[in-house]
């Protein structure tokens, strides 16, 4: 028997509005960018994995996943290697908080009153923080007060027991994982056709001094454009981030849903 | 020996950079939205049919295709049903506006000169105009005049002719073209398995008078939500299409760019 | 006896308020545009037109006739010239949607339920619903649930008989009656001393290709900036269009009023 | 011989354009206001004066008059009664900056160099500064730097020694001259037809503290709306008014361009 | 026994809390500016004297002064020089109005439901006005209806009597007493230490056209930056000024609050 | 002999614009928040914090320090407790970063090449970076390139061994500092009076789980405010990190600038 879909725009519109009328269905919203992430994956894997996380765990609690956000805020030297990166394609904020708050008051106009927002691109978070308030503000105007939102970014489910696993030689720390063991071992388990470890360059950590200068220097982000070294990534470390990630999703869900 | 990608999103992005560094390859934008598309149809129809031209488009004049806009205008009554349907999901206009503006201006970044829009959602129309002219003004204020823009809607491509065949009981007109014959065709062509044909209605056109009222009147728009009968919609009628339409967006592609 | 005037600025406020308080007697605005109409007319044929379309409908159903807009939309070329042309004179998208946006909340605070938008620039047209749809949500936050608002493009009450009497040569099309038969007919039949024939260009019908170039193309517009031929314009047929679309503005206003 | 127009808009383009295209020929656009002006004159006091002066002087200067600013700023309680009132209808700041900010730029695409803001509403003041600021600001972005914007209210062009004729028994101020002696007068000599003195109420000037309550007290209002009484107004004080201010209008245009 | 603090700031939030929470306590908001003052005085004058008649103003009437607004609306060359001088450092409208917009909205949410803006920079009003307006606009749309907003310019408290006092000579005018002696004379009164009298310059009052020029012409202003002489400003006249304000200001406060 | 003062705005505007014109001189912009900070501190702590860093480290280096921004980005749960707290005030996303960027390119008119925020309200974090990135867009757009600025957030200077010091029994990490240990013990160092230890909750550091919830569960913030306890603060700690902070602030601009 075929599983059903975990994506809302595969359903006709009855078969929607039946699963989110009443307000119970929640409808996880995958946050991504289109970024730059080193010589060996492409530019959209901040829209693959978040969306994959989203479909697990929709499948998991009977939710629904809209479509994705395909381009996401302007990446950070820090976390994103910078926005002077060929290929990184970026929103104004003004324009992300804009789109998120008109695309959670459809859902609401909907029934829907559960909303997970599944971030995979890291600058994202303060934008995705503004656009739920716009739109709970603008709902409340509406009389709706019931709506509920959650912000999961997968990353921040791998615990310390994980982490040391995962890194035996050391954790960079998340602000360096741009491009990194995590995401890449995630893409070998998911997306192997999408990456290639032979133009994988082992950089080494970046280290940035404690403040921020824009224009960014660029010579300050290794040349590859992650930020730590992919070399030690593997599909079996991706398996167990994939578990990990996708209960603690699953957990969060079920904990406030 | 596999053929290249034509989506740009696929590519690392040193691949990306050489292949637009320069300004020669086009950029093709997919301009969907999440809109119900009848009983027999899913939400995402707007956002499969144009990334599909705009695929078939760039493998044929070595193109690359943007991540799509998976969200659009609202849905007019008179050309959509209404955004009042459950799972219509869409921006304002100057979220829309300010989304192009900024990824125009993005892909004009990286050095590309030439981007095609390929739109799907007729109410997208005028806003991606505004959204062109916005990105223009901005460009040449960073001093870059020498960037091209192609709007194409593919169902302007289909052609008397190609309507005599379609439609021989008479050709509704594109109004009422949602979620009809042309859209349904051109799924069953493509993603068989995202129609069925069985839940289509047979509606008989929507007759509306001509002017619009807001709020919309519901009961101007056919229940199951299209505008005309998908009931001849046929498979062979989709590769028709296709063929026309991808012929039609190839070619003007080719004369501008 | 002196018959009342038909435009709501014309009346002392105390008139006024005594005819809108009670939400009764709707209010007509005028969409207009300063835009190029060839050689041959001056650039506020889309002011004059629907500001006189509202006036004579106003007097037959009671409504009274708001100041109009006397600057729209750019104009597109393939239904304007476009908007290079010295003398066209056009507000961003979001300017225009704003302006109605206010001008409808504060009709509304006056007590008007019944407002009628009788558009004279095509352009303006998908602006227009977003400013309602602005306006309408506004005030659904101020507990104002029950305002009605028509939009009225003149030229959309020409039936087919009609267009066969007019065009005994043919129709080019709505969208290439850009200062062409139907304009100038009706500037012939009520304001002929602003219409100079001696000057109208009897251009070809412009052909444009289906798709759109941004910047535009200047050589795809006619020089003159019409979009057909005014040369068979007569004031005859402008005494019939008027009387035509008079009756189908009144004849939708009294159906939804 | 008939004397030519001094409406821009009643050019056709190539006129226009040879008029503008040099940069010579000021622009003068009249600011105005749909506001209520008592129970004795209509509600577009504000749109006719201005146009009128407007229209003088570029008679006299050689300027073009655009289409009028149809709507205004809302109206403040000590300058123009309160926006509280029926008909006064009026923009959002943000609104009346953005339009006269599109429009100041496309007259400077067209060529125009020399702009007179001739305003009619006092409270559009502050709103004209800023529209004028930005469209400076882009126009200097497009390598525009020679622009020369005048704002002219033609009340302060009313010097002490006409002041001491208009108002033998006292001077209420400008503040209270809303609806007042100045521009009842201004109507009664150029629009008598629109001035029903019969109704004008004999107001004592209205008394405010000196600071604003928000939202407004509508009983610090005269309940006919006006600040002071009309009753003194006449058709010669009109004249003279007119002729004083067409001559400051002029002078100010003279001094400047 | 300390004096309690008049700012609100200065509080632990549980007394803040306590203070405010049924809207008794009114919030008094100085709104200032960082503007040139000649070369007698620093830039934050307009900061400072608001913040003082604000405080004063607190512990009489048992109000809260909150942090000032430290930038404001862009100097006028009629009533602060212009905004070309080095220092001055002014807001866009927009974003004046959307500061005060969100700050008095807060407060709302506090329970504040007494408001006093207490203005040093006359530059601000109009765009305060707007704030004010929005704000109270989004509030009633929470069901907020009962926020009492008053706007006190100190200078508007100086009556016939006091002026005559301060200005034996003959008073220039509230225009032009940008940096003259009501300014400098408060300012010795209150912070002698930021006053250096010996490089006030004894300029000629401005005499400024009946009309405003954009861009400025930088030669109408004074050049040392003041629009009338300092010289005869004293503390005395300061104290005088302090003690005529401050009344005012607190007793529009008690009339109203 | 009297040290000169840090703060641009009690200098008298020529001697800012001899500080400023060849652009050497960096401007210091503190960054702060009205912000409940517990039941032992007031609400603005986070503009006193890095106001006086900024002081400090502007007198070590010759830089000038700007008036500060006293209301913020809305105050996160995960960082300084939620915004629903009673006295926290502040602003939209948008008008943070609409009052940057015009802030910045005031000071670029004045000459200013060199600018330092120096933040001292986390939220602010990501706001301040796009106020940045539209002001370098913009004041590209006006030609000028030579713009540098520093974000600097005085916490990050603080070393792994201070941590180790200032901490003996363990770091609650910096997303739980709001009001406890770092933050009362400067404030014990510089402002004593306004601290009240006696009133300082013993709190257990707040436990979050890894995801975020809108609207904020008030229930997951300790009662008091403060996200771990501020029972060891002492001014000793303070003035070690004063020094370390200001060390660090200023090596980084000795650094870049």
């Amino acid at each position: 028997m075929p599983q059903r879909t975990a994506f809302a725009s595969e359903l006709a519109w009855p078969d929607y509005h039946d699963a989110v009328k009443d307000g119970t269905t929640p409808i996880l919203i995958p946050m991504g960018a289109m970024e730059q992430h080193g010589h060996h994956m492409p530019l959209h894997v901040d829209v693959l994995l978040p969306t994959e996380f989203a479909r697990r765990a929709a499948l998991e609690i009977d939710a629904l996943v809209a479509p994705p956000f395909t381009y996401g805020y302007k990446s950070h030297q820090k976390s994103g290697g910078g926005n002077h990166f060929p290929g990184t394609t970026s929103l104004d904020g003004a324009t992300l908080v804009a789109s998120l708050r008109d695309v959670i008051k459809e859902f609401a106009r909907h029934g829907v009153r559960k909303i997970g927002l599944v971030n995979g691109h890291y600058e994202n978070s303060w934008f995705i923080i503004e656009g739920i308030d716009l739109a709970l503000r603008e709902l409340r105007w509406d009389g709706i007060t019931d709506m509920k939102i959650l912000v999961l970014s997968y990353w921040d489910f791998v615990g310390e027991d994980d982490i040391a696993r995962l890194y035996p030689d050391g954790f960079p720390g998340w602000a360096l994982e741009h491009g990194g063991v995590l995401e890449t071992s995630l893409m070998l388990a998911l997306y192997p056709h999408f990456v290639d470890l032979s133009r994988a360059v082992d950089v080494t950590p970046a280290s940035f001094p404690p403040y921020d200068v824009y224009p960014v220097k660029p010579e300050w982000t290794p040349t590859p454009g992650t930020l730590s070294s992919p070399k030690e990534a593997t599909a079996g470390k991706g398996e167990l981030l994939l578990k990990v990630c996708t209960e603690g999703v699953v957990g969060a869900l079920r904990a406030e849903f």
